[in-house]
């Protein structure tokens, strides 16, 4: 599988090129978290993301090929935006393309459950002034 | 549920606007079904999506309405491509704004694993000349 992690503090853009070869690919399924402008009951006006950019992208492709075994995807493209994210902006960006939707659909599942758990990446929340 | 229909028989644009009302989305998951090359084993060229389009259309809106009740979401916006659609092309999007992801990524699988049984469009291959 193909993996893609790009780490960056400018937005994520909300269209992104299809995967390359086109040709075996009959599933792309995208993902983009955003900040949504309350958190656990609290007003926000955004999330601050932090991390060590070479351990955190390291651990995104480990846990991407990890979880590639068991679900066979043609490519996987992940973004994960540092330093401040404001409320209706993507913090994190998954593209999944598979031959299949179930494998997409399965990989894409699977790695925002284990994201928070494996990747060294934190989150502060700004709240209003 | 904000619902949005479409059927085409234009290209799916490969870049969708995101759900206006961004403030409450905290997750927007966009799934496209592509031709792809080879079905069951044969090559093929393209295929050809043939349908009655306020029938198809009328069920689409019943079936996104029926599954909203069990997975809440806060807007679904699909788009199918009728006519001949070549290899690589997107015969299919939907695109899935909800509060959680885990919402979306259930209302997107639900959705697509009715598709087939419950909308009446029917699909040939072409083969190559």
């Amino acid at each position: 599988m193909e993996i893609i992690v790009q780490l960056t503090d400018q937005p994520i853009a909300t269209s992104m090129a299809p995967p390359a070869e086109l040709g075996n690919v009959g599933s792309w399924t995208e993902f983009r978290g955003l900040v949504r402008g309350e958190e656990n009951g609290q007003r926000i006006r955004a999330l601050e993301y932090e991390a060590y950019p070479a351990m955190a992208e390291g651990e995104l492709r480990r846990l991407l090929g990890e979880l590639s075994a068991k679900h066979p995807c043609l490519s996987a493209r992940v973004i994960h935006r540092l330093g401040i994210v404001p409320v209706g902006e993507a913090a994190i960006y998954a593209g999944i393309a598979s031959a299949h939707r179930a494998e997409g659909f399965a990989l894409l599942a699977a790695f925002m459950d284990r994201l928070k758990q494996d990747v060294p990446i934190w989150k502060r929340r700004a709240l209003p002034a």
